[in-house]
């Protein structure tokens, strides 16, 4: 049994995107630097233009509800009464914690190491569990669902199941589906109404627009109503507003998004094979190779002004987020075949 | 002893700047409407030109650095390490209650009504006191400084003798100086470093900015870093970053403003006099009237399509705003004194 009991204490987490402590890591790499540290899609929706009084007034009423019925309806959650929005998904994993007492989290893993320390850092019992099992006995279960890094899936009846019980005990099942838009299918986010079901969604990984800070509980209304004044007024900012309506209310665009991520992942595992490294999972926003030569790729694409993502726990994986284009591509292929 | 006890049952509080909600209430009136019913600086900082990726990447560290870099400059707080940041004031407001404990929790009131209402639906028992004496014997003091709406003002040595009494009984004072950028010999923020001081800025009301949702605490750098850590990482939107960092960085436009402010007020009260309305009290981001025909003057405003603040609490005052230009004086000043 693989466990990894996590203390209150703040150690930093590793995180993708850091390319300041990238530059740091290697001075003198080729500039700019290609960032495939993270898994945000390298194309983001385009912004639609801003009114002035997005930035100058406070955001409305009216407004926060209308993000929240494009939410529903782009997710396909139940009514827009099971969406909270909340500035980032981050916001969410930290503040879910402090919704409850103290007790008992099993988070599956290895996963994103947010959810332990935020749970830990709120006074929870925290422990890392590697079978779905393991997760049975603890208040709360948390589960990323496609897995982050591994890309790993869990179907929706599993997880009902899981919720089912999580609930008949007192306790939440909470889903992190933040990279799910590229598997739609096995999204539980349809079943959102189910008492015990917390799940999680980002806005800024599949649209690109990570630095907007927009992310939401579905959940069922009165969870999901705790969530938000938990969250407080005014929560989401003027132009995220603006943004993440027009965005989630644009089928359209998810869908040839959804096909050029698909295909941009395929020419990614293509560049990759090409260095003989293995893909081990992932979705179509990242994919990720284990090799026992990661720790010399890192570098040498450090050196090349290409950050990926490197694992502290795991240093034979490394995560590829996808390049924007036929040229970062082509850069990465290079880098990789250097010596 | 004036004295309110707040449950926690979570009560709609009744805010400015609902503009939706106005237009409902007066069908037909003037359009545009003139809002005039918040605290919020109606000639905003000029947005900086933003970059693409303060949308599209993850908010970096060292952005964030600078910001609170230039924060603790802004509001002369003794460094870096004593500023955490959040997507707006109101953010900390929410997060500050469930950083402790459940205790007892005083609000020098009238004041600011979600101050109340956070700390209650954290679990915490408040009470809403009217004299700066009956703040003694709780865990948690809140006063807001200046405060909203009437604009009374305590000393920092005031504050500082509460903040070391709150300190030596293991709790804190709360010092939420929202509108403090246009009395800053009255803000506490330089003595920021006094265990057991939590002071709240908020960055949009004097910068015109509330829809970019920024906020800071300035504290001791351990209660500090407590508080960041439970904000949790990105939680200033990229943008909000870019904006917020070159507008504390700019003393000569908040030198200006400032100035304009002032004279804007009085050219309100001026107005306001003209209507035979007494002015109770304010600052120079809004002033408030007292008078036994505030609900008649709310009503013949609201027709001529200007929204002000009333209170549920009081009906004989109302909070007015400062209108952004004489255009918006004249409409007053006609809407006011028409029948």
């Amino acid at each position: 049994m693989a466990e990894t009991t996590v203390g209150t204490k703040d150690e930093p987490i590793l995180h993708g995107g850091d390319l300041d402590a990238a530059r740091a890591a290697f001075p003198g790499a080729h500039e700019p630097w290609l960032d495939l540290s993270t898994g945000i899609n390298p194309r983001p929706y385009p912004l639609p233009p801003l009114a002035t009084d997005a930035w100058t007034r406070l955001p409305g009423r009216g407004e926060e509800e209308g993000l929240r019925r494009a939410a529903a309806g782009f997710y396909g959650a139940p009514s827009p009464d099971h969406v909270a929005a909340a500035p980032g998904s981050q916001a969410l994993i930290q503040l879910l914690p402090r919704l409850r007492p103290p007790g008992t989290v099993a988070v599956l893993g290895p996963t994103y190491a947010e959810h332990a320390q935020a749970w830990a850092q709120a006074g929870h019992r925290v422990r890392t569990v590697a079978g779905l099992d393991e997760l049975a006995d603890a208040d709360v279960a948390v589960v990323v669902n496609p897995n982050n890094p591994d890309g790993r899936i869990l179907p929706p009846d599993t997880l009902s199941a899981l919720a089912a019980r999580r609930h008949a005990a007192g306790g939440w099942l909470v889903v992190d589906e933040a990279f799910a838009e590229v598997t739609p299918q096995a999204s539980i986010a349809p079943r959102a109404g189910m008492p015990g079901l917390v799940v999680i969604r980002s806005f800024g990984k599949f649209f690109g627009l990570a630095g907007v800070r927009l992310g939401f509980v579905l959940a069922a209304p009165a969870l999901a109503g705790t969530v938000s004044a938990a969250v407080g007024p005014w929560a989401v900012a003027g132009p995220a507003l603006a943004i993440g309506t027009a965005a989630l209310n644009d089928a359209a665009w998810a869908q040839d998004t959804r096909r050029w991520l698909e295909a941009a992942a395929r020419r990614l595992d293509g560049v990759l094979a090409g260095a003989g490294l293995a893909v081990a999972g992932g979705t179509s926003l990242f994919r990720l190779a284990e090799d026992h030569r990661a720790p010399e790729f890192y570098s040498r694409l450090g050196r090349a002004g290409i950050l990926v993502r490197r694992f502290a726990d795991h240093p034979t994986r490394l995560r590829f987020g996808l390049p924007p284009d036929s040229d970062g591509e082509r850069r990465l292929y290079v880098a990789l075949a250097a010596k």
